[in-house]
């Protein structure tokens, strides 16, 4: 069962070298456009925008870069004029807005590949919220969840390797995962991004920390070695997230009481 | 500047009631699997699936309801397999794991689109996390998101209104919002709401609380009042919330000199 929707859908890859090429105005209005119309409540997502034109260096060479985020100040402004006070605490907002901001940002990439357009997503957004919020002069009650780089591919690479459909899709009760289940996820993660070539051809392995031992070359160093040393050396502390947040007027302790 | 993919998201709404065909399961696999292949990093989504039959009665009286979750639970599998302990902490994979999972279901709103199905969202999974995860007999680690109704529309409502796109899109700095910005942002609203008789097909108000009077009716009970009754009036604590996800193995706690 296909059709050209999941074609593109199958086909899409994150895109790190750009023509320079602008996209004109007309085609990135439709792209934000399309982003607005994805479904979900209460339209907390706003879209910050920055174009390389006057010499600005965006990430990857990009000659268009978005910046989703949340954003509880309009409605704020919005619920003011109808003589509302923003109750609900910042974990809910969070949880509601990241969606809001996600789902927008998702048709965006989809509405971007329909011009013959790619991306990529940047997920370091919340911990730089704050250079972010100076760069663009955000109010509080806006917190910058991802950076989305976009604009006409210089480069071609594969579609990237995805779990087994049934390590992901659970009808009626969640997989007890086997070993034999976490062989199979980890081979077609491995095998795929080894033969593709992925890490060797971007130069890039992550470091080990606390003095460990390098022991993978590129003829090893898979998908799940990557995310490991991700998930397993980084981000350990929440204290600077929750100082980013706070500082874009999301302090995140609301009194249980309130 | 339009195309099929920019007209399929506009014309995107909301479906509340399905036909009683059942997606095949090829139809079901084309959408999960599109979804699989959204962009972002660490494929910390997982989506639970229930279809109607045997008599089961699902939201919206729909054939199909996936409950799309932030899963750990997987990569800490395969992350044990290769001798790593995850160490990010609780916070920063629920700011990552929400995008995963939320691209993934957005592509599989539109996929579903793009069979002629339609689909509506349901925000109250996390609040509903405790029942969710004895349902599908989640193992810790695993935190449901959002739920996404899904089968053949019984009906064809209008696409619902959105801001104008120069109150969402700002280039290169934030919009400091006029009066009249957030009038414009209202007019659109109430009067697209008002105009397709939303509240009143829905026969829906919100109650109000804390002994407050109502003052409308559906003459004039429009998006921004309705939008400003939930986030005015519910949601206050983080309590509960904060209960559920340490329920499902999140407990947000972490040491910050961990």
């Amino acid at each position: 069962m296909t059709n050209q929707t999941i074609e593109a859908m199958l086909n899409r890859k994150s895109i790190r070298k750009y023509t320079d090429e602008q996209p004109s105005d007309e085609v990135i209005h439709a792209v934000v456009r399309a982003g607005q119309q994805a479904p979900f409540a209460a339209q907390l997502g706003s879209v910050l925008m920055k174009r390389s034109t006057g010499g600005k260096k965006l990430p990857f060479g990009a000659p268009v870069l978005f910046t989703i985020c949340v954003d509880s100040h309009r409605l704020e402004l919005v619920m003011a004029r109808r003589g509302w006070k923003m109750v609900t605490c910042d974990l809910s907002i969070l949880i509601f807005g990241m969606q809001d901001a996600a789902y927008m940002a998702e048709n965006m990439v989809m509405a971007a590949e329909s011009f013959g357009m790619g991306s990529c997503f940047l997920g370091g957004a919340p911990y730089q919220a704050d250079k972010i919020a100076e760069e663009y002069s955000l109010p509080p009650r806006v917190f910058p969840m991802v950076q989305l780089s976009m604009g006409y591919p210089a480069e071609d690479p594969p579609p990237r390797p995805r779990y087994p459909l049934d390590l992901t899709l659970f009808e009626d009760c969640y997989r007890e995962f086997s070993d034999d289940d976490v062989s199979r996820a980890m081979e077609v993660m491995d095998e795929g991004y080894l033969s593709q070539e992925y890490y060797r051809r971007a130069g890039y392995m992550i470091p080990l920390e606390d003095d460990r031992k390098e022991t993978h070359s590129y003829e090893t160093y898979g998908w799940t070695e990557h995310i490991s040393r991700k998930w397993g050396q980084w981000l350990r502390s929440p204290t600077d997230l929750l100082e980013k947040l706070a500082l874009c007027g999301f302090p995140m302790n609301e009194d249980d009481e309130a």
